[in-house]
């Protein structure tokens, strides 16, 4: 019997947990998830006889140790920065370790110790980062195996709403985390390059600097740029590639009204709003426009943001309530960020029925014996309902998958990894198209290349 | 005989030092200038036989200590951390200590240690803090005399180049620290209240909500938003004032091709620009702009920032050399800020003649007996040159002056205080006119007032 610890039995380990429930008994495995909220890591596993839910603080070394030492792999669900703790204790008890976030420097340094120790500590392994690094290695690798150069990568991840779901005109409901979203963006500037050239993109232009992808059959998004793209080139291995960007995917239209909070102040989470306790929605948008007692609040706007009376994003903006003179009930001033949160998810939550959607693609330019040639690939899933949603099915499944090859010997690598070799991506994309999480390759001839730069 | 040390013989000491060393013989005082700059403190009281300038490590407690025992008065010209290190030490040997920044939490709490002492230890005593609020509480005190209650305070600054000295398109020079003129804005949002409401602008709208002040014989100025004007309401017992702003002043039209810089995210000074160190000043420009190889980096700005033909930022920005194919000579890559930094002050420096100009101007609205009245009051300071600079009389001479009333016994205040009592400002604010730094009132009648709010 092999042993598995869930620490964590939140929102994304729901698909996991079915997994790994599911194949208890085929794979002789004993799971026991641990979470702050007994209740709900019970009801993750319940009806399984092989599982057991309950209650730790999985902060404190006293009580994680022994569980970690009991496992043959623990799947750590916690917020990233407590990973390197439960990554050192496994070191120590010799147990493999998964976890969907993005590795950090001291997680590295852990690669000898690790190795030394015999264990595989996976980082990086769901979605974004997590199924695009796998995807897009997989035809990366196809690429150099048949000799071509890298010219091109793009790569757009978003989480949004399932078309039979979409009926709001931002075409945009919270999926996940909506503090996230609010600051999505914001900190240093987006930087990518582009035909050699590097590129810079600060948080009040990065709405305004979309690019549109069509995918066939899902017609139209829209992605902004990501933090920083370079940092991929060497997690890839394209040090030289010309152009590398990797952006986030919204549906065509919601950037650009977007913009008016970012251009407002309104996503700013760095300072508390004086008096906010008591405002209306209208007088939240009102502390950012200049004073004039005579012109209402929306003319104010409008002049403000120069928005015409036709566009399209003064509707998106009406939707939302933002003028509205009631009041959000706060019990304390809260930072603008935070208000504009609040009056969002009043409109942007799912409805009981409402089902989200991860939507991935890649675009590849190579060159082979003098040629540019292009393939795109996407992928789209649509979640069953609001506890198996997509964004679980993507983030957990990668992970279980993981887990199980490792327990069963399929994955014999050791130390700390991404999921960026053959041995790792290859069987775990293969098992995720039986969960309908597949990638579909369109080649694109001619290839849709930039010119080479005739003049700056 | 009374003893006065001065720590730090930058820029803005000059006026200061030359004061002391002026009224050393009347006054009987003897003067010592330490700087990490043996030379320059010496040239800065050279030919005076009460006074000596020589080198020593002031962030020594070793080396600083002995130096405040022998005085009766420091003056810290330090930068502003260092302050706190000096006034504990200040304490201790029971001196006075002046000093020109903003006051700090840890400043303000050896309030009680000072008073014990029997020490003075004077905080924003030069221009912006100093003669700013010199000049407004001196009114400020007149309103509350006669029974006026405060309705709107704003206030602004500048350091700008002399009217003689102003030859180019963007009526600007460096006549100060160029970085903080490029960082300036930056962090958090400005915060002010105008008729009781709160408002907030976002960097990025900053220099586009600028208000032009017209002064006699000087013509327009624009002002934009300060960090922080609600501070000023504690500071000035202005607790329920419904209007306080607070600004700093540019020439009409800077703002607005400033901005320019801000919506690039050019002055960003967050991260290391990639291959800055070889890039041409165009190149620098161009980082920032949509990847294009067919359209000119010109064309791209203007449609970027939607910059119309004749609008005359235009002839602001190719003014600079933005465009220029000329590399800065970096010997390493640098940050947005510093390149953009370097470009300017290329084009900002000072000329060998040019002299430079302080400008400050106050409004104040106030009802009396049920009749809104309105003062302006300004002030304008030209330098002599480029070493008594307006910056450095405006700086230097309140601290000369302050000092010479503390160690004369016309200021007899003990503890830690800003210069905001009558006892202080009088006599400082009249001395300083005699340096032809004075204001000139006005009665506007009648009063500009911002209508009742009748809707929001």
């Amino acid at each position: 019997m092999k042993n598995i610890l869930v620490i964590g039995a939140g929102l994304s380990a729901s698909s996991m947990l079915r997994y790994f429930t599911q194949h208890a008994e085929s794979e002789d495995w004993y799971i026991k998830v641990v979470d702050q909220n007994a209740a709900l890591a019970q009801s993750k596993v319940a009806g399984c006889s092989r599982a057991e839910g309950f209650s730790i603080n999985a902060l404190d070394p006293e009580e994680r140790g022994p569980l970690i030492e009991w496992a043959d792999i623990v799947i750590s669900m916690l917020p990233a920065r407590f990973h390197i703790d439960v990554a050192i204790d496994c070191v120590k008890h010799k147990t493999n370790l998964i976890t969907p976030s993005y590795i950090s420097k001291e997680m590295k340094e852990l690669h000898e110790e690790a190795e030394e120790a015999g264990i595989l500590i996976m980082n990086e392994i769901g979605v974004d980062p997590g199924i695009d690094h796998m995807s897009a290695k997989k035809i990366l690798d196809e690429i150099e195996e048949k000799g071509g150069k890298m010219h091109i990568f793009e790569s757009f991840t978003g989480g949004l709403i399932a078309p039979e779901s979409d009926d709001n005109p931002w075409n945009y409901k919270f999926t996940w985390n909506p503090r996230n979203v609010v600051l999505a963006g914001q900190g240093s500037a987006a930087k990518f390059i582009q035909e050699g050239q590097y590129k810079y993109i600060p948080y009040n232009k990065l709405f305004r600097r979309t690019e549109i992808i069509n995918i066939d059959g899902y017609g139209d998004f829209e992605g902004y740029a990501n933090r920083d793209s370079l940092k991929y080139r060497s997690k890839y291995g394209l040090d030289d590639i010309p152009t590398i960007y990797r952006g986030t995917f919204r549906r065509k239209g919601f950037s650009k009204a977007w913009d008016s909070f970012v251009q407002l102040g309104a996503t700013d989470d760095s300072y508390i709003l004086e008096g906010s306790k008591d405002m209306t929605k209208r007088e939240f948008i009102n502390s950012f426009l200049p004073y004039n007692p005579n012109d209402s609040v929306e003319l104010k706007l409008r002049h403000y943001l120069k928005i015409d009376m036709d566009d399209i994003i003064w509707d998106k903006l009406v939707w939302l309530g933002i003028f509205d003179r009631t009041e959000m009930g706060f019990t304390e001033d809260v930072t603008p960020a935070y208000f504009l949160q609040k009056i969002l998810e009043e409109k942007w939550s799912l409805g009981k029925d409402d089902k989200d959607m991860i939507v991935m693609w890649h675009k590849f330019v190579y060159k082979l014996n003098n040629d540019y040639h292009e393939i795109n690939s996407h992928m789209v899933s649509i979640g069953e309902d609001q506890t198996y949603t997509a964004m679980s099915n993507t983030v957990g499944l990668p992970c279980a998958i993981c887990a199980k090859l490792i327990l069963n010997g399929t994955i014999q690598t050791k130390g700390v990894h991404l999921p960026i070799h053959k041995e790792i991506y290859k069987p775990i994309l293969e098992e995720l198209e039986s969960f309908d999480i597949k990638f579909t390759d369109t080649v694109v001839d001619p290839p849709v290349l930039y010119i080479e730069p005739s003049r700056v």
